[in-house]
Protein backbone atom coordinates (compact mmCIF):
# COMPACT_ATOMS: atom_id res chain seq x y z
CA UNK A 1 0.00 0.00 0.00
CA UNK A 2 0.82 3.45 -0.72
CA UNK A 3 0.85 6.49 1.99
CA UNK A 4 -2.50 7.51 0.12
CA UNK A 5 -4.03 3.99 0.43
CA UNK A 6 -3.11 3.45 4.16
CA UNK A 7 -4.75 7.33 4.86
CA UNK A 8 -7.78 5.90 3.75
CA UNK A 9 -7.53 2.49 5.31
CA UNK A 10 -7.03 4.94 8.76
CA UNK A 11 -10.53 6.62 7.73
CA UNK A 12 -8.31 9.65 6.75
CA UNK A 13 -7.38 11.80 3.56
CA UNK A 14 -5.29 14.24 2.57
CA UNK A 15 -6.95 17.61 2.99
CA UNK A 16 -6.23 20.17 1.00
CA UNK A 17 -2.94 22.58 1.55
CA UNK A 18 -4.03 25.08 3.74
CA UNK A 19 -3.18 28.68 2.53
CA UNK A 20 -0.78 30.56 5.02
CA UNK A 21 -2.50 32.60 7.57
CA UNK A 22 0.40 35.80 6.98
CA UNK A 23 3.49 36.79 4.56
CA UNK A 24 5.03 33.42 4.58
CA UNK A 25 5.25 30.39 2.62
CA UNK A 26 3.62 27.14 3.54
CA UNK A 27 6.86 25.21 2.33
CA UNK A 28 9.98 25.34 1.07
CA UNK A 29 12.76 22.81 -0.61
CA UNK A 30 15.99 23.04 -0.24
CA UNK A 31 18.00 20.43 -2.11
CA UNK A 32 16.03 17.30 -0.40
CA UNK A 33 14.85 18.66 2.76
CA UNK A 34 11.24 20.15 2.51
CA UNK A 35 10.74 22.59 5.39
CA UNK A 36 7.16 22.95 6.75
CA UNK A 37 5.50 26.35 8.31
CA UNK A 38 3.57 25.69 11.91
CA UNK A 39 0.74 24.01 11.04
CA UNK A 40 -2.93 24.30 13.15
CA UNK A 41 -5.81 21.79 13.16
CA UNK A 42 -7.27 23.81 10.33
CA UNK A 43 -10.21 21.34 8.77
CA UNK A 44 -12.32 23.11 5.31
CA UNK A 45 -10.62 26.27 6.35
CA UNK A 46 -12.00 26.87 9.83
CA UNK A 47 -10.46 25.69 13.34
CA UNK A 48 -11.26 22.38 14.17
CA UNK A 49 -11.28 23.31 17.90
CA UNK A 50 -10.02 25.96 20.02
CA UNK A 51 -8.58 26.57 23.36
CA UNK A 52 -6.02 25.41 25.47
CA UNK A 53 -5.47 21.45 26.04
CA UNK A 54 -6.08 20.01 30.10
CA UNK A 55 -8.47 22.68 30.59
CA UNK A 56 -10.81 23.66 27.55
CA UNK A 57 -10.15 20.58 25.90
CA UNK A 58 -9.38 17.12 26.68
CA UNK A 59 -6.13 14.78 26.36
CA UNK A 60 -7.61 13.09 23.51
CA UNK A 61 -9.19 16.11 21.57
CA UNK A 62 -5.66 17.91 21.90
CA UNK A 63 -4.47 14.59 19.94
CA UNK A 64 -7.03 14.73 17.44
CA UNK A 65 -6.17 18.69 16.93
CA UNK A 66 -2.09 17.24 16.78
CA UNK A 67 -3.06 14.53 13.93
CA UNK A 68 -5.18 16.97 11.79
CA UNK A 69 -2.59 19.19 11.76
CA UNK A 70 -0.01 16.78 10.89
CA UNK A 71 -2.17 16.02 8.03
CA UNK A 72 -2.04 19.36 6.74
CA UNK A 73 1.85 19.12 7.24
CA UNK A 74 1.94 16.02 5.07
CA UNK A 75 -0.77 18.18 2.20
CA UNK A 76 2.00 21.19 1.92
CA UNK A 77 4.72 18.01 1.55
CA UNK A 78 2.65 16.76 -1.16
CA UNK A 79 2.12 19.97 -2.49
CA UNK A 80 5.62 20.88 -2.81
CA UNK A 81 6.74 17.33 -4.06
CA UNK A 82 3.69 16.16 -5.97
CA UNK A 83 2.56 13.70 -3.77
CA UNK A 84 3.21 11.81 -0.16
CA UNK A 85 5.26 9.07 -2.24
CA UNK A 86 8.69 11.23 -2.61
CA UNK A 87 8.90 11.54 1.06
CA UNK A 88 12.06 9.27 1.92
CA UNK A 89 11.89 10.16 5.78
CA UNK A 90 9.82 12.36 7.98
CA UNK A 91 12.97 14.18 9.85
CA UNK A 92 11.51 16.17 12.83
CA UNK A 93 8.41 17.70 14.51
CA UNK A 94 8.31 20.68 16.54
CA UNK A 95 4.68 20.11 18.39
CA UNK A 96 3.62 23.34 20.27
CA UNK A 97 0.61 22.07 23.13
CA UNK A 98 -1.49 25.48 24.10
CA UNK A 99 -1.48 24.17 27.92
CA UNK A 100 -4.37 25.07 30.43
CA UNK A 101 -1.71 25.26 33.91
CA UNK A 102 -0.61 22.20 35.00
CA UNK A 103 -1.07 20.19 32.18
CA UNK A 104 1.97 17.97 31.66
CA UNK A 105 0.96 15.45 28.85
CA UNK A 106 2.45 17.58 26.10
CA UNK A 107 4.02 13.99 24.56
CA UNK A 108 0.59 12.38 24.76
CA UNK A 109 -0.86 15.10 22.53
CA UNK A 110 2.24 15.23 20.21
CA UNK A 111 1.46 11.32 19.76
CA UNK A 112 -1.48 11.70 18.07
CA UNK A 113 0.53 13.35 15.29
CA UNK A 114 3.76 11.01 15.16
CA UNK A 115 1.26 7.73 15.78
CA UNK A 116 -0.23 8.88 12.14
CA UNK A 117 3.20 9.35 10.74
CA UNK A 118 4.36 5.61 12.14
CA UNK A 119 1.14 4.30 10.48
CA UNK A 120 1.40 5.94 7.53
CA UNK A 121 4.85 5.83 6.75
CA UNK A 122 6.65 2.80 8.78
CA UNK A 123 9.88 2.98 9.47
CA UNK A 124 10.31 6.22 6.90
CA UNK A 125 7.97 8.06 9.60
CA UNK A 126 9.70 7.13 12.75
CA UNK A 127 11.00 11.21 13.50
CA UNK A 128 12.63 12.96 15.96
CA UNK A 129 10.56 15.87 17.70
CA UNK A 130 10.26 18.28 20.09
CA UNK A 131 7.07 18.44 21.98
CA UNK A 132 6.57 21.66 24.57
CA UNK A 133 3.23 23.84 26.17
CA UNK A 134 3.02 27.34 25.34
CA UNK A 135 0.38 29.32 26.51
CA UNK A 136 -0.81 30.87 23.65
CA UNK A 137 -1.16 30.34 20.09
CA UNK A 138 -2.09 32.13 17.20
CA UNK A 139 -6.15 32.34 16.56
CA UNK A 140 -6.31 30.22 20.18
CA UNK A 141 -5.69 27.42 18.12
CA UNK A 142 -4.71 24.41 20.45
CA UNK A 143 -1.89 22.62 18.59
CA UNK A 144 0.80 23.90 16.45
CA UNK A 145 3.13 21.80 14.40
CA UNK A 146 6.24 21.78 11.92
CA UNK A 147 7.59 20.07 10.13
CA UNK A 148 11.00 18.78 8.45
CA UNK A 149 11.05 16.07 5.91
CA UNK A 150 13.31 14.01 3.47
CA UNK A 151 12.36 13.64 0.06
CA UNK A 152 13.22 12.05 -3.19
CA UNK A 153 15.79 13.97 -4.96
CA UNK B 1 18.74 47.64 -5.89
CA UNK B 2 20.50 45.90 -3.73
CA UNK B 3 19.02 44.28 -0.19
CA UNK B 4 20.63 47.58 1.81
CA UNK B 5 19.72 49.98 -0.81
CA UNK B 6 16.07 48.37 0.09
CA UNK B 7 16.39 48.90 3.75
CA UNK B 8 17.52 52.56 2.68
CA UNK B 9 14.66 53.18 1.02
CA UNK B 10 12.52 51.83 4.10
CA UNK B 11 14.77 54.45 6.23
CA UNK B 12 16.08 51.34 7.93
CA UNK B 13 19.66 49.99 8.04
CA UNK B 14 21.32 47.36 9.30
CA UNK B 15 22.61 47.63 13.00
CA UNK B 16 25.64 46.08 14.22
CA UNK B 17 25.64 42.54 14.66
CA UNK B 18 24.78 42.42 18.57
CA UNK B 19 27.20 40.53 20.30
CA UNK B 20 25.71 37.68 22.03
CA UNK B 21 23.97 37.67 25.75
CA UNK B 22 25.59 33.92 27.14
CA UNK B 23 28.04 31.63 26.23
CA UNK B 24 27.22 30.51 22.49
CA UNK B 25 28.25 31.75 18.86
CA UNK B 26 25.19 34.58 17.58
CA UNK B 27 26.04 32.85 14.05
CA UNK B 28 27.22 28.96 12.59
CA UNK B 29 27.70 28.15 8.76
CA UNK B 30 27.46 24.64 7.80
CA UNK B 31 28.00 24.59 3.97
CA UNK B 32 25.34 26.93 2.55
CA UNK B 33 23.27 27.06 5.45
CA UNK B 34 23.90 29.81 7.71
CA UNK B 35 22.39 29.22 11.51
CA UNK B 36 21.53 32.54 13.49
CA UNK B 37 20.79 32.01 17.48
CA UNK B 38 17.54 33.73 18.64
CA UNK B 39 17.87 37.31 18.47
CA UNK B 40 16.07 39.94 20.85
CA UNK B 41 14.65 43.40 19.81
CA UNK B 42 17.72 44.63 20.85
CA UNK B 43 18.92 48.74 19.06
CA UNK B 44 22.13 50.52 20.43
CA UNK B 45 22.71 47.43 23.05
CA UNK B 46 19.87 47.75 24.69
CA UNK B 47 15.78 46.49 24.00
CA UNK B 48 14.10 48.61 22.01
CA UNK B 49 10.44 47.36 24.25
CA UNK B 50 10.09 44.50 27.10
CA UNK B 51 6.44 43.20 28.41
CA UNK B 52 4.24 41.04 26.95
CA UNK B 53 2.68 41.69 23.67
CA UNK B 54 -1.52 42.42 24.60
CA UNK B 55 -0.54 43.78 27.55
CA UNK B 56 2.24 45.74 28.54
CA UNK B 57 2.47 46.91 24.79
CA UNK B 58 0.06 46.60 21.64
CA UNK B 59 0.02 44.20 18.54
CA UNK B 60 1.57 47.26 16.58
CA UNK B 61 4.62 47.22 19.25
CA UNK B 62 4.98 43.95 19.14
CA UNK B 63 5.18 43.88 15.60
CA UNK B 64 8.04 46.64 15.32
CA UNK B 65 9.88 44.38 18.23
CA UNK B 66 9.36 41.15 15.14
CA UNK B 67 11.27 43.69 12.66
CA UNK B 68 14.06 44.85 15.00
CA UNK B 69 14.84 41.17 16.07
CA UNK B 70 15.06 40.47 12.08
CA UNK B 71 17.14 43.15 11.54
CA UNK B 72 19.73 41.80 14.20
CA UNK B 73 18.73 38.32 12.55
CA UNK B 74 20.28 39.83 9.35
CA UNK B 75 23.15 41.34 10.45
CA UNK B 76 24.31 38.95 12.10
CA UNK B 77 24.15 36.55 8.39
CA UNK B 78 25.79 39.80 6.93
CA UNK B 79 28.40 39.52 9.76
CA UNK B 80 28.87 36.07 8.61
CA UNK B 81 29.08 35.68 5.04
CA UNK B 82 30.09 38.76 4.65
CA UNK B 83 27.04 40.81 3.53
CA UNK B 84 23.51 41.00 2.66
CA UNK B 85 24.64 40.21 -1.42
CA UNK B 86 25.23 37.16 -0.38
CA UNK B 87 21.89 35.55 0.96
CA UNK B 88 19.98 33.27 -1.86
CA UNK B 89 17.37 32.55 0.57
CA UNK B 90 15.85 33.26 3.93
CA UNK B 91 14.61 29.62 4.59
CA UNK B 92 12.79 29.81 7.98
CA UNK B 93 12.38 31.71 11.05
CA UNK B 94 11.30 30.68 14.10
CA UNK B 95 9.17 33.88 16.19
CA UNK B 96 8.33 33.42 19.98
CA UNK B 97 6.24 36.17 21.22
CA UNK B 98 6.19 37.24 24.76
CA UNK B 99 2.44 36.99 25.07
CA UNK B 100 0.04 38.11 27.69
CA UNK B 101 -2.90 35.74 28.43
CA UNK B 102 -5.54 35.79 26.15
CA UNK B 103 -3.25 36.97 22.92
CA UNK B 104 -3.60 34.86 19.73
CA UNK B 105 -2.23 37.83 17.04
CA UNK B 106 1.44 35.90 17.36
CA UNK B 107 0.99 35.76 13.40
CA UNK B 108 0.34 39.28 12.74
CA UNK B 109 3.37 40.38 15.37
CA UNK B 110 5.81 37.67 13.67
CA UNK B 111 4.54 39.66 9.91
CA UNK B 112 6.66 42.60 11.29
CA UNK B 113 9.47 39.88 10.71
CA UNK B 114 8.11 38.44 7.52
CA UNK B 115 6.82 41.73 5.43
CA UNK B 116 10.58 43.46 6.38
CA UNK B 117 12.10 39.83 4.43
CA UNK B 118 9.89 40.01 1.83
CA UNK B 119 10.18 44.11 1.28
CA UNK B 120 13.95 43.58 1.16
CA UNK B 121 14.55 40.30 -0.60
CA UNK B 122 11.52 39.65 -2.75
CA UNK B 123 11.21 36.05 -3.35
CA UNK B 124 14.41 34.94 -1.89
CA UNK B 125 12.83 36.87 1.08
CA UNK B 126 9.88 34.09 1.20
CA UNK B 127 10.12 31.69 4.40
CA UNK B 128 8.58 28.75 6.40
CA UNK B 129 8.13 29.65 9.92
CA UNK B 130 6.16 28.64 13.09
CA UNK B 131 5.08 31.82 15.43
CA UNK B 132 4.03 30.91 18.60
CA UNK B 133 3.29 32.22 22.38
CA UNK B 134 5.31 31.89 24.96
CA UNK B 135 5.20 33.26 28.63
CA UNK B 136 8.01 34.36 29.61
CA UNK B 137 11.23 35.38 27.06
CA UNK B 138 15.24 36.27 27.88
CA UNK B 139 15.45 39.77 29.58
CA UNK B 140 11.74 39.97 29.49
CA UNK B 141 11.93 41.21 25.69
CA UNK B 142 8.62 41.19 23.87
CA UNK B 143 9.79 39.03 20.86
CA UNK B 144 12.69 36.68 20.01
CA UNK B 145 13.52 35.55 16.51
CA UNK B 146 16.13 32.63 15.26
CA UNK B 147 16.37 32.19 11.13
CA UNK B 148 18.19 29.95 9.01
CA UNK B 149 19.34 31.39 5.93
CA UNK B 150 20.76 30.02 2.52
CA UNK B 151 23.90 31.73 1.15
CA UNK B 152 26.21 31.34 -1.89
CA UNK B 153 28.40 28.85 -1.84
CA UNK C 1 42.12 14.95 25.72
CA UNK C 2 38.96 13.36 24.04
CA UNK C 3 35.77 14.41 25.08
CA UNK C 4 34.80 10.92 27.25
CA UNK C 5 38.01 12.22 29.38
CA UNK C 6 37.40 16.03 29.19
CA UNK C 7 33.55 15.05 30.54
CA UNK C 8 35.64 12.73 33.37
CA UNK C 9 37.62 15.79 34.61
CA UNK C 10 34.76 17.70 35.29
CA UNK C 11 33.47 14.33 37.33
CA UNK C 12 30.86 13.78 34.89
CA UNK C 13 30.06 10.94 32.69
CA UNK C 14 27.95 10.03 29.57
CA UNK C 15 24.81 8.19 31.42
CA UNK C 16 22.82 5.29 28.84
CA UNK C 17 20.92 7.58 25.78
CA UNK C 18 17.59 7.73 27.47
CA UNK C 19 14.45 6.16 25.29
CA UNK C 20 12.02 8.34 23.71
CA UNK C 21 9.11 8.95 26.44
CA UNK C 22 6.61 8.41 23.42
CA UNK C 23 6.27 7.76 19.49
CA UNK C 24 9.04 8.68 17.87
CA UNK C 25 13.17 8.31 17.48
CA UNK C 26 15.59 9.69 19.81
CA UNK C 27 18.24 10.75 17.04
CA UNK C 28 18.31 10.16 13.14
CA UNK C 29 21.02 10.98 10.99
CA UNK C 30 21.00 12.74 7.60
CA UNK C 31 24.36 12.99 5.63
CA UNK C 32 26.19 14.08 8.31
CA UNK C 33 23.61 16.16 10.25
CA UNK C 34 22.17 14.25 13.58
CA UNK C 35 18.85 15.76 15.09
CA UNK C 36 18.22 14.95 18.68
CA UNK C 37 14.60 15.07 19.85
CA UNK C 38 13.91 16.51 23.21
CA UNK C 39 16.02 15.44 26.23
CA UNK C 40 14.58 16.43 29.34
CA UNK C 41 16.99 16.42 32.68
CA UNK C 42 16.79 12.65 33.46
CA UNK C 43 18.99 10.55 35.34
CA UNK C 44 18.79 6.86 35.29
CA UNK C 45 15.22 6.82 34.36
CA UNK C 46 13.52 9.49 36.24
CA UNK C 47 13.38 13.55 36.35
CA UNK C 48 16.10 14.92 38.47
CA UNK C 49 13.90 17.92 39.19
CA UNK C 50 10.12 19.11 38.61
CA UNK C 51 8.74 22.10 38.23
CA UNK C 52 9.20 25.69 37.09
CA UNK C 53 12.30 27.41 37.29
CA UNK C 54 12.32 31.18 39.44
CA UNK C 55 9.65 29.33 41.29
CA UNK C 56 9.89 25.58 42.58
CA UNK C 57 13.19 25.83 41.63
CA UNK C 58 16.71 28.23 41.52
CA UNK C 59 18.56 29.54 38.28
CA UNK C 60 21.29 27.55 39.97
CA UNK C 61 18.92 24.03 39.74
CA UNK C 62 17.73 25.26 36.25
CA UNK C 63 21.05 25.70 34.76
CA UNK C 64 21.93 22.07 36.43
CA UNK C 65 18.75 21.03 34.93
CA UNK C 66 20.04 21.83 31.28
CA UNK C 67 22.86 19.78 32.13
CA UNK C 68 22.01 17.08 33.06
CA UNK C 69 19.41 17.48 29.48
CA UNK C 70 22.58 18.07 27.49
CA UNK C 71 24.20 14.98 29.01
CA UNK C 72 21.70 12.66 27.60
CA UNK C 73 21.37 14.65 24.19
CA UNK C 74 24.97 13.71 23.94
CA UNK C 75 24.69 10.15 24.94
CA UNK C 76 22.13 9.91 22.38
CA UNK C 77 24.46 11.86 19.33
CA UNK C 78 27.18 8.72 20.57
CA UNK C 79 24.62 5.97 20.50
CA UNK C 80 24.09 7.23 16.81
CA UNK C 81 27.62 7.35 15.75
CA UNK C 82 29.27 5.11 18.12
CA UNK C 83 30.90 7.95 20.32
CA UNK C 84 31.48 11.61 20.90
CA UNK C 85 34.53 11.95 19.28
CA UNK C 86 32.99 11.46 15.81
CA UNK C 87 30.96 15.16 16.13
CA UNK C 88 32.64 17.77 14.49
CA UNK C 89 30.81 20.64 15.79
CA UNK C 90 27.51 20.94 18.03
CA UNK C 91 25.60 22.91 15.41
CA UNK C 92 22.32 23.88 16.88
CA UNK C 93 19.91 23.94 21.01
CA UNK C 94 16.84 24.84 21.34
CA UNK C 95 16.61 25.54 24.87
CA UNK C 96 12.82 25.28 26.50
CA UNK C 97 12.74 26.50 30.27
CA UNK C 98 9.37 26.00 32.37
CA UNK C 99 9.29 29.24 33.71
CA UNK C 100 7.34 30.90 36.45
CA UNK C 101 5.60 34.09 36.55
CA UNK C 102 8.19 36.67 36.01
CA UNK C 103 11.42 34.87 35.29
CA UNK C 104 13.17 36.00 32.58
CA UNK C 105 16.51 34.51 32.95
CA UNK C 106 16.62 32.15 30.71
CA UNK C 107 19.69 32.60 28.97
CA UNK C 108 22.04 32.27 32.31
CA UNK C 109 19.26 28.40 32.55
CA UNK C 110 20.83 27.66 29.39
CA UNK C 111 24.24 28.67 29.74
CA UNK C 112 23.86 25.02 32.00
CA UNK C 113 23.85 23.37 28.55
CA UNK C 114 26.68 25.74 26.50
CA UNK C 115 29.24 25.99 28.86
CA UNK C 116 29.14 22.08 29.41
CA UNK C 117 29.58 22.05 25.64
CA UNK C 118 32.35 24.61 25.40
CA UNK C 119 34.08 23.04 27.96
CA UNK C 120 34.14 19.52 26.67
CA UNK C 121 34.51 20.31 22.99
CA UNK C 122 36.35 23.70 22.13
CA UNK C 123 35.69 25.64 19.34
CA UNK C 124 33.81 22.31 18.33
CA UNK C 125 31.00 22.67 21.10
CA UNK C 126 30.42 26.79 20.53
CA UNK C 127 26.63 26.64 18.65
CA UNK C 128 23.34 28.71 18.10
CA UNK C 129 20.58 28.44 20.01
CA UNK C 130 17.52 30.08 20.93
CA UNK C 131 16.85 30.07 24.78
CA UNK C 132 12.68 30.72 25.28
CA UNK C 133 9.90 30.57 28.51
CA UNK C 134 7.45 28.06 28.09
CA UNK C 135 4.33 27.55 31.02
CA UNK C 136 4.97 23.83 31.15
CA UNK C 137 6.51 21.07 29.75
CA UNK C 138 6.22 16.77 29.58
CA UNK C 139 6.37 15.31 32.94
CA UNK C 140 6.80 18.87 34.61
CA UNK C 141 10.08 19.07 33.48
CA UNK C 142 12.35 22.22 34.42
CA UNK C 143 14.09 22.22 31.16
CA UNK C 144 13.66 20.42 27.43
CA UNK C 145 16.75 20.22 25.16
CA UNK C 146 16.82 19.50 21.36
CA UNK C 147 20.26 19.59 19.72
CA UNK C 148 21.56 19.47 15.85
CA UNK C 149 24.81 18.49 15.97
CA UNK C 150 27.52 17.93 12.88
CA UNK C 151 29.19 14.36 12.70
CA UNK C 152 32.06 13.11 10.52
CA UNK C 153 31.40 11.84 7.29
Amino acid sequence: MNPQQRLAEMGLSLPPAPPPVASYVPYLQIGEMVYISGQLPMREGTLAFTGKVGGDLSLEQGAECARAAVLNALAQVAAAVGGLEHIRRIVRLGVFVNSAPGFTDQAKVANGASDLLAAVFGEAGKHVRAAVGVNELPLNAPVEVEMIAQVAS
